[in-house]
C-alpha cells in the first residue's frame, strides 16, 4: 500500500516536473518566425564540412533546382565533398583573395551572422534627408581607426565606395577636374612597382581631364616636371606588391596626392602612426577579407574634394548596396567586440607563420630573393615586429632567367609577372593571404622547386 | 484498490506522453544554433509596429550604443513611434522611391528573408575559374523574364551592375569606344523629356570618346547628322517621365541603341511584347523596389560589347557585392514562386487604384493636364489595360504658369521640374511610387489645391 502511494507520489511529481519543463521551454525559448526557414537555410549549408577542404552556401550551383548546395572545393581539391586532392596540381598565388581570415569568421559564426528581412532599406536613401552612407557603419569605421590607429578620422568625411575599386576612380576623378577646360589633362604618377589598376582605369575610362604617366620618380626628373602641370601622385603604403611604407615622391602647389592604405593593417604591417593625409583610402577587403562584399572608404580632409566623390560615387552607382553596409556594420561589430577574439592577432599570426615557412624555404635558395623589410616597432601590437606583407615580391636572380613568371609558371606556381606592376619581369608577386589549402600547395610547390636547384648546384 | 491502480496506470501513461513529447521535440524541432542571435535581433526590429508609419531597421541609428532600433518614420510623421501626423506637412514626390512595393515584402516575410553567415563568400570571384555573377542569379534572372514576357533572354549575355546607373554608364562607354584616335567622340542622343542621368553621366564623366548631344529628333534634323558621326541613342522604354512606350529615332551603320527598360514591368506598362534588342538594362529597383540594393543586369547580344561592358564593371568596381547578389536571388524566388503572392498582381492592384484617384482629382481641374496614354493588350495579365505609370507628368496648362514645379512647390507639393527632363518648366514630375503615405499626402494636397482652383475659377 506505501508502496504504491510512492509509485503514485513520484509519478505525479515527475509528471509535473515534465509539465513544467514543457511550459517553461515554451515561454522562455525564443520561438523564430518569420526567420526560421533562412536560419535553417543557412546552417544547414553551413553544416556541410566539405571536408575541410572547400566550402557550401546558400546560393551554390543548383539551389533553384531544389538541390542540397554543393561543395566548392578549394584549388587542388575535388569530388563531391572535396575529399579528393589532385597530385601534381598547378598552384594559384595570383590573385588577393584574402581567405586567411576566413577561419577567423567561421569561429564568430554567431556574432557575425546577420539577418536581412525582404523589405531592409529598399530606400535610395538612409533617411528622408539623407545620404547613401550608413550613420552607424560610419561610427564604427572611426571607432576601427582608433582602436588600430593606423589613420586620423578628426577632421575627415568618410566617404563609401564600391570596393577601394570605385574610389580609386572617384578620388583621382575628383582632384583631376578643374573649371577650365584649356589646361592639359592632370598626369597620374605612382612608385614602381604599382598596383596596376591606377593605370588601367585611367587608360580604360579615357577622361579628357588626365592621363597616366607612370613613374613618379621618372617624371620628377622629366623635361614635363614644370611645376606647372597638375599631378596626381598615388602613395600605395604598405605598397603592392612589395609591401614596404612609401612615401610621396613629388610635391609642391601644383601636385595632389592620393594614399592608398587598404594593406595598412596590423596582420601585413607595422603601425608606425596614424595616417593623416589629405585623401586616404581603406576596404574591407584587406581588413576584414571580404573581397567579395566590394565595400571601401576614403577619409577626406577638404569638403570640395569630399563633394567632387560623392557626386562620382553617386552619378556611377547610386552609393553602395544597404546589403552590404548592413553585412559590413556587423562584421565590424565582431572586429573591434571586446573579450571575443581578435582578428589582428589572428591575421598576424596566421602571416607570421606563412612568412616564416617562405623564409626557411627561400633562404636555401640563390636563384631567387625576396624583399626584405626592417623590422619596426608597431603601436597597434606594442612591440617591434616583422613586416608580412600580402604577397611575396620575388626576384629571379640568375641572369638567364628573365621571365620570372614564367620561370614558377613552368614550376607549376601561377604569380603575377612583374611587369604587370610597371617593374621588371625579373620579379614575380607570389599571393600569401589565400586559403590555407593554397598556402600549403604553394610551400609544397616551393619546397621541390628549391631543392632541385640545391641537387643543380651540388652536380656541378 | 482498483482506483490507486488506475491512478498510477494513467500517472505513468501521462509520464510516457510527456516524455515522448520532449524527447520528439528536440529531436524533430530544429534549433538554431549560431543563427539564434542574429534572427532574435531581425525578429525584435521587425517587432516594432512604428504606428504603421515607420520602420526600425537592425542598423538604424544608436544600435552600436546598444539602443533598440528607432522608428524611422515616413515624411510628415514623427514621434517615437511615428504615431505624430504633422500638419500642413510639405508632400515629397520627388525621388522614384518605389516603397508602394514594400507592403508586399513584409506580408512575405518569411520567404524573402536571407541570413548571411559571416565567411560568405569571401573571394572575389564565384569560383576559381569563375565570374563576378552568381550563376543561380542569372538562371533566375532569366526565368523571370521568361514569365513576365518582357524580354528575350535567349543568346543573350547578361551582365550584373552596381544598380542600372552603373549599367548605363557601362553601356555608353563599351559603344563609344573605337580602336581610332583620330575619330570625333560619339554623340549620346535621347528623346525629349528623358531620365537626366544619361546627361549627368556624359557630362560628368568627361570621356575624349563621348559627348552628350540631347534630343535625339533634333539631332536628326541637324546638320551634325551626317550619317557618318557615330551616335548612340539612348531609348527609355517606358519613358521616365512619362511612361510611354518609345521606339529608337535614329537608325543607320552609325547608330547604336541601348534599351533603358527599368520600367518594363506589368506594375507600370502592359507588357506588349517581349524586348529583343542588342542591348536592354533592367533594375532591381523597379522590378522588386529594392533602389537601395543597387542591383541592375544588362541582356546584351555582341560579345565584343559584352566583354567591354565586363571590362568597365571589373574596372569601375570588381563586380557587384555579393551579399546584394545573395539578396536578389532570395527576392527573385519569391517574385517568380508559384502558388504564393504575386506581386505584379499587388503592384499593379496599388498603382491602378493610384491612378484612378488622381485621374478623378485632376479632370476637375482646367489648370493643370496628366500625360495621357491608351490602353493596350498586355501579354502579362492578358487583358486590354491601362497605363499606370511610375510618375504623373503634369503640364500647366495656363500661360502665366510658367514654371509649373514652382507653382506645385508654393502650393506644398515638392516634384521634379521638367527642365531637369530636358523639357520644359511647364512641365513637372510628380511620383507616384512612394509609400502609402507619401501618395496619401500627396492625393489631399492636390485635392485642396484643385478645389482651390474651383473656387477661383468660381468667384471670376
Amino acid at each position: 500500500m506505501m508502496r504504491n502511494k510512492l509509485v503514485v507520489v513520484v509519478s505525479i511529481i515527475l509528471n509535473l516536473v515534465l509539465t513544467i519543463h514543457i511550459l517553461y521551454n515554451n515561454s522562455t525559448t525564443w520561438n523564430p518566425t518569420w526567420t526560421n526557414r533562412a536560419a535553417a537555410e543557412a546552417e544547414a549549408a553551413a553544416s556541410l564540412s566539405c571536408s575541410g577542404h572547400g566550402r557550401a552556401y546558400v546560393d551554390g550551383l543548383g539551389v533553384l533546382d531544389g538541390h542540397k548546395p554543393p561543395c566548392e572545393c578549394n584549388n587542388c581539391y575535388t569530388g563531391k565533398d572535396c575529399s579528393f586532392f589532385v597530385p601534381d596540381c598547378p598552384v594559384d598565388a595570383d590573385s588577393g583573395n584574402p581567405l586567411f581570415l576566413e577561419p577567423f569568421w567561421m569561429r564568430n559564426a554567431e556574432g557575425s551572422a546577420v539577418v536581412e528581412s525582404g523589405w531592409h532599406r529598399m530606400s535610395y536613401r538612409y533617411s528622408e534627408i539623407g545620404s547613401f552612407v550608413s550613420a552607424e557603419l560610419e561610427k564604427i569605421i572611426r571607432e576601427l581607426h582608433n582602436v588600430v590607429g593606423n589613420a586620423v578620422t578628426d577632421n575627415r568625411f568618410i566617404i563609401f565606395g564600391t570596393g577601394a575599386t570605385q574610389l580609386i576612380a572617384a578620388s583621382v576623378h575628383a582632384l583631376s577636374q578643374t573649371n577650365s577646360s584649356s589646361l592639359s589633362p592632370s598626369r597620374l604618377v605612382t612608385s614602381v612597382p604599382y598596383y596596376n589598376m591606377y593605370k588601367q582605369q585611367a587608360d580604360f575610362f579615357n577622361s579628357a581631364d588626365l592621363k597616366f604617366e607612370g613613374d613618379a620618380s621618372a617624371w620628377k626628373k622629366s623635361e614635363g616636371n614644370d611645376n606647372m602641370t597638375r599631378v596626381i601622385e598615388m602613395v600605395t603604403s604598405p605598397n603592392n606588391p612589395d609591401g614596404k611604407l612609401k612615401r610621396a615622391v613629388l610635391d609642391g602647389p601644383n601636385v595632389k596626392t592620393i594614399h592608398d592604405c587598404a594593406y595598412y593593417w596590423p596582420y601585413f604591417s607595422p603601425i608606425t602612426h596614424p595616417v593623416d593625409e589629405d585623401l586616404s583610402l581603406f576596404s574591407l577587403s584587406k581588413s576584414t577579407g571580404h573581397a567579395g562584399s566590394r565595400f571601401g572608404w576614403a577619409l577626406v580632409k577638404d569638403k570640395v574634394v569630399y563633394e567632387k566623390m560623392k557626386r562620382y560615387i553617386s552619378l556611377s552607382s547610386m552609393g553602395v548596396s544597404r546589403d552590404t553596409q548592413l553585412h559590413a556594420l556587423q562584421l565590424l561589430k565582431v572586429v573591434i567586440g571586446h573579450g571575443g577574439d581578435n582578428i589582428f592577432h589572428f591575421g598576424y599570426g596566421t602571416l607570421k607563420k606563412r612568412w616564416d615557412k617562405l623564409n626557411e624555404i627561400m633562404s636555401m635558395s640563390k636563384r631567387f630573393s625576396l624583399q626584405t623589410i626592417k623590422p619596426e616597432y608597431c603601436n597597434y601590437f606594442k612591440k617591434v615586429r616583422d613586416f608580412t606583407p600580402s604577397y611575396a615580391w620575388v626576384k629571379c636572380e640568375r641572369p638567364e632567367d628573365k621571365n620570372c613568371y614564367e620561370i614558377f609558371k613552368e614550376a607549376k606556381i601561377t604569380g603575377r609577372n612583374g611587369e604587370w606592376f610597371g617593374s621588371e619581369e625579373r620579379f614575380v608577386r607570389l599571393t600569401l593571404i589565400r586559403s590555407q589549402d593554397d598556402f600549403d600547395q604553394l610551400i609544397a610547390m616551393l619546397k621541390k622547386f628549391v631543392s632541385k636547384e640545391a641537387v643543380l648546384v651540388g652536380s656541378i
